[in-house]
């Protein structure tokens, strides 16, 4: 039994809300347990200097937490005139797995930018933030077609993210911050619809870990995912 | 009949939740109309360099807004390595009026942060800000009360603020984007409980201003403030 | 009677001398008694992007501070790699005001740049700054006209600025440093040549203020800023 | 057979050059084919904010590339005032995962700093600055068995990377530049002496990879890693 | 002849005006032509770290210029993030050779810190600076020994510089802007009361430079520095 | 007899090797004695912005060390988010000292930008800089010839440079690191192949100095320069 008494292969409670915000052309309040992350997706009608005139699209992303966010309060990156280096990790993370089932071609020369504001973290904001955002960049795509600009939706797949990792010797799914900074390993996975890996960092973060271990991991964080997706599947419907 | 239906000495409808994150010492979300802020309020057992040693207190105060609060996208302050000319003129504008109605003494040695982040924007940011502001800061002094380390509430009196303008020729309470973004005048007004003013901020954008108007556009705003203040007293109760 | 001889409503010695830099369209030292700033005009070719096409011109302003311009030696914003928080509400100001009085569309699509630069403080810099740079502003529009790039002086009426506030109780007009820092209420009024307002901003630095008080303080500036134009007019002749 | 002639199991040419800078405890340069990098530690007598007081070292690193060690010339750092996101992230691993391996109560309230600029860049620069930074790592910890500042090694296994992945359907090791961005597959593995995992990042960079390629490519940096622990007993002896 | 009616051997109006700015421990207005400079001293009661606990003093130096200082107008440094590489050379070069002269037992642990602006550039700045600065090091001293602080003026010598130059094949002593600009060599000089060198900079701009050129030029600063001295001299008294 | 069995006329061993790096155009290591700086040459086929259109190039001139280059780590300057002072003096002496000798209407508009990192410091890094910097600079435009994009070498004439200076009353060629933070006089001069000066920097770090002294160190530095060029032209044939 888990602090919060969940078993190790569950879940936290997972919520998808849409169009949270009114100015995102898609915007998402996702939760997971006492962790909530505002995903918003933005088009922009141009893109970076190295797609110029390729007639292909991007997906970029940018992470962030609000000072009490946490435990104890963060001083913004502007006080400090530098990006925080865990959020910049995060950032490109998220811009890098969903880049992965986006058609660019079919998205045309336009760039779709990923905002994730974590509002209140409890562990997993990282997984979280992937798992809302891919909810939100739908979201823009179908104001594209809406709005005539693209003929299909340009995504390939679904995509979610979920952690995992080893906690007093157990492996355990989607780990509350508590667990989180007694864990031994921690370990994200981010997967497809069609249960293909996009990313999976593991990390021993007190102690180096066994090719076994790492595979029980695999197996946990696969089963979670899937379940994310079907959340994703019921807010959003068929892509 | 304004745009949205309201007479022009309406508040919008106003709505203020406390403890609206967990980790902070106070915590709220405030709602005029569509404009969302969350205001938390940080305890920290130190104070800036120029009140060490003299066993008094401060109160300071950052704001910011998500990249989406608004219709367009704006950029994060640290992609600019520069804070937003506004954001730091409110933010000190938070700071400086809630500061009026705190006793240093009785605070002892220790700052309060306030954090003031808007999740949605839809006009009069600033001025739900410092509305929603107080009622994190009072949360936050209650806490200090409930672990010992204070005897009493150090805060003097309610403060809240709205905003008044002329648009189309008209004085108006409270405006929304639409309206603020049309007005000729604009002014920010901040009172206490008592009626009193601690900031009057009245700037002709297409046009100069009488006496007249100005006395208009206060009348306007001294009936707004009150409601502000009664719907604080009736979510926090007595000081 | 006030520190330095002068009565509630006497402003201090003012004077304006312009072609102060050779090199620029408009120069202008401005002295209020012991409080010295520098105010030129710059021209140039362009407008910032968000008038780009438009046809219309822009004013923008800058103001800083000498590090030795005060009691105490302040740092460069460059050694803090951070626009001092006042100076950027300051030049804001001196923008938006300055920006009140200009046809933009007679300008043509070009921008003035107003630096204001405070050679020796003693309260007030502000609004001497305003009140100076709006003579800078008129000599760069001359230049143009001799120049032959406009038809017609673009300046719909004259601006000046002045403080006033609370300093023991009593009401007074254009404070220096030592009143300034003891004031209980302080306000910075900006006014046309026709006598109407552009700006108003009232602080209750130390304590709360009623209306009547405040009504009393634009009866005072409504006199010195009168009393300012009239040196500005003797200065500039008619417009 | 690889462009450079290579099969798939195959390190390029490794070769480690110990005290290669005369000024730093530990300095080291790497070669792992063209990619070069030199690998300094040095020995700092005080410790982060966060561990001071507790009797306890600490290990950080830093990660940066000449203009020149790629084909196109990438700006400095400072000449954007941001640090770059990639190399932010490569420090962050070099950091954490030799920490991993030291124990901090035999090191003292010490820092060793781990500076590995790259001065050739051919693919894998992140994976042999870890295996070079660690031979520096040890020589620094014996300056400090040389100064008697220290009773034992304090470092408790042997660490080295390597990277791997799949180009045109084959998973290979030690992927040079050419290979690395043509590859499907990316991923970089850290392991220790006793055969366990720091460390693993996979990512599909072009497409999603499936458990049995994943569990293939973890095959192949084993065999690499040992083979690079081999040539780290052979430059330093034993621990 | 040169362009403003002197000979080669000529230096423009000198012209040194102690207690420019009423809050500085020094403060001098220097004039060199249409150059005008702003020195200031201001005493600081601690000294940069590595100087701490010593019992001894030091002296460093700024250097800026108004944005309108210069025909076209300069971006402030702060709108970069940047300080300009000119400006950080120049002030390298005042405190530097300021330093020379100061005995910094005498001076006892405290910073004298010299601020140069240049208000007005016409060629010289840098050299115009030194020799202003001078001046208001010495009222800081001055300063110092009237508050009791000190028990002798710290200074070991006088400093003054002066550039010189070749243009059109003619050395020239006291170069204004347009001769500098089209000077092929350009040497700045400063030196002693007592005739010697504290530091010689000569640069080829355009054409490479003889032995027997830099002599000539050399000699003519020579004479030119102790023409300032003796101004120096005139307004200070005896050290 | 100096501390590294030198006579005061001797230079350190120096040895120039050229294609060090792979990727760039001109890339040399120079080892003067210990002092060891990688230069590189990169073409970029655009100029400067006050180039543009003019059928000119330009060549400009970055200078780094790495953080263990000396005795103590120096920070990097991305982390203090300011160019070291002294390495933005050195890249712009490094930029302008080239650019004398070279022909720009020859070299086409075009930009070569010379980067020069310090590997190992022991005194005259700046000089060895110069001299590695010009075989670099040869070497781009070689590869130019090569490539049919430029007709003949724009580079009029050799450039090498050296430190010389006075040490406890001795004047010394090519200072180590020990001389030269013991010099009374540190002088640094950047000769032709022609021995015409391009550019002489002399410093009284600790002591004025004389003509005399001057004209000593002038004629060492003749000598040392003269040696640099023929290992110049060694490595590299007539030009």
């Amino acid at each position: 039994m888990r602090i919060d008494g969940r078993s190790s292969c569950d879940l936290r409670e997972a919520r998808i809300t849409r169009n949270y915000i009114k100015h995102a052309e898609g915007a998402v309040l996702i939760e997971m347990g006492d962790t909530r992350v505002i995903c918003t997706a933005t088009v922009e009608e141009r893109v970076p200097a190295f797609k110029k005139g390729m007639g292909e699209g991007w997906v970029t992303a940018e992470y962030s937490m609000l000072p009490r966010a946490t435990k104890l309060r963060n001083h913004r990156d502007i006080s400090k005139l530098k990006i925080n280096g865990r959020s910049q990790e995060i950032q490109r993370l998220i811009g890098r797995t969903l880049r992965t089932v986006v058609d660019f071609k079919l998205l045309g020369e336009r760039e779709i930018v990923i905002d994730c504001d974590v509002i209140q973290a409890d562990g997993g904001t990282r997984t979280a933030a992937i798992t809302g955002a891919f909810v939100a960049l739908v979201d823009a795509c179908r104001y594209l077609m809406e709005k005539g600009l693209i003929e299909r939706i340009p995504i390939t797949d679904f995509v979610a993210a979920v952690s995992v990792g080893i906690v007093d010797g157990q492996e355990m799914l989607d780990l509350c911050y508590l667990e989180d900074s007694n864990a031994d390993v921690d370990m994200n996975v981010v997967m497809t619809g069609r249960g293909e890996f996009i990313e999976i960092q593991a990390t021993g973060e007190k102690a180096a870990f066994s090719k076994r271990q790492m595979d029980l991991l695999i197996g946990l964080a696969e089963e979670g995912i899937a379940n994310l997706i079907n959340i994703q599947k019921n807010v959003l419907g068929a892509l």
